[in-house]
């Protein structure tokens, strides 16, 4: 009897494992919808448009803004970030559940516009496995290494602002645990029709 | 990281199957502890007392009552029903989940002396199902049958004041959805000593 969408939204710090646990998640529960960000920064390896992301010239995601067609958006290191808003709000119109995979100021402010929605905090399981993580990506310089660690910090103080903490020792542990917060969301009286599921049977 | 228990509530009406789902879930999550319940009623079947219910007398009932060793407790169709305090309180502060299975009355006790605990309604997928099942049952009268099945009605009514909502159509597809809820509500932020953990980790 579910009528509606819940909107999930996966934060963590840069390098906590968000893509890859998206990924489980998906493939174990391919009925979720993860949503594609839009940003300004550059394609990384084998990362495709409209896939991985949707790649915008910084004019092409200002008028985005200046639109109102973007759910959330930040400026993080001199690149912009966002969620265009249509994909998202049609599908859980829809019914379907729709993951939001971005930092936690953006997760705190769609927080803001969606109370409804919930919060997933994914967290490394120590500062020195995150540093080792971000190494191992190859993308960043030492400097930007460091001021990714100490962004992350700042992050963790947030986490008591989220409905759910899930450490990220293990992908697949981590993605069973963001599957069962799918599953019990999903069970919320509010996001039914419990009054004509009560008219028609009772 | 998790440092405290959660306290899971499953209510509904009599006949909605609470007791096998109950069984079905804690086969699949042994690390479970389901609390027995103490009342008045004469044994069933193969019930055993220790196990299915602590059968007490009503002077033995009472006794526990002004002794407040009792979490919630209530008298329905003249037996009275009731969680001890002491099994409960022990388990949860040592870590461990304790399921309770109640009426929705008994629930809502609960929720107003552990505004932090869980509540899950489970329902039959509709009246006539459960009317058929409380008459295979064969231990009511018709007359004590349509006592349940209004009364039944009435609990319907107080479903938006649970966290969760579970339809019991299929025993194992309900037993996995509750085994979702417990495992979402272990990674709620408060549950978890975070404090110690960024110390030690971050």
């Amino acid at each position: 009897m579910k009528s509606k969408g819940n909107l999930i939204v996966i934060s963590g710090p840069s390098g906590s494992g968000k893509g890859t646990v998206c990924h489980a998640l998906t493939e174990e529960n391919p009925g979720l919808l993860v949503s594609v960000s839009a940003t300004t920064r550059k394609p990384r390896g084998v990362e495709q448009d409209g896939i991985d992301y949707f790649f915008l010239t910084r004019e092409q995601f200002e008028e985005m803004i200046a639109a109102d067609r973007l759910l959330e958006w930040a400026d993080v290191y001199g690149n912009y970030y966002g969620t265009p808003r249509e994909p998202v709000e049609k599908n859980l119109s829809g019914g379907r559940d729709v993951i939001l995979e971005i930092d936690v100021q953006g997760g705190l402010q769609i927080k803001n516009k969606y109370p409804q929605c919930v919060l997933i905090f994914l967290i490394p399981p120590s500062r020195s496995q995150l540093a080792t993580r971000l190494k191992q990506r190859g993308t960043d310089s030492a400097g930007d290494i460091e001021r990714r660690l100490s962004w992350a910090e700042r992050e963790l103080k947030e986490v008591h602002k989220y409905d759910y903490l899930v450490i990220n020792d293990q992908v697949e542990a981590a993605a069973r645990k963001i599957n069962a917060i799918v599953t019990a969301e999903s069970c919320r009286p509010a996001l039914m029709d419990v009054e004509s599921f009560l008219k028609t049977n009772w």
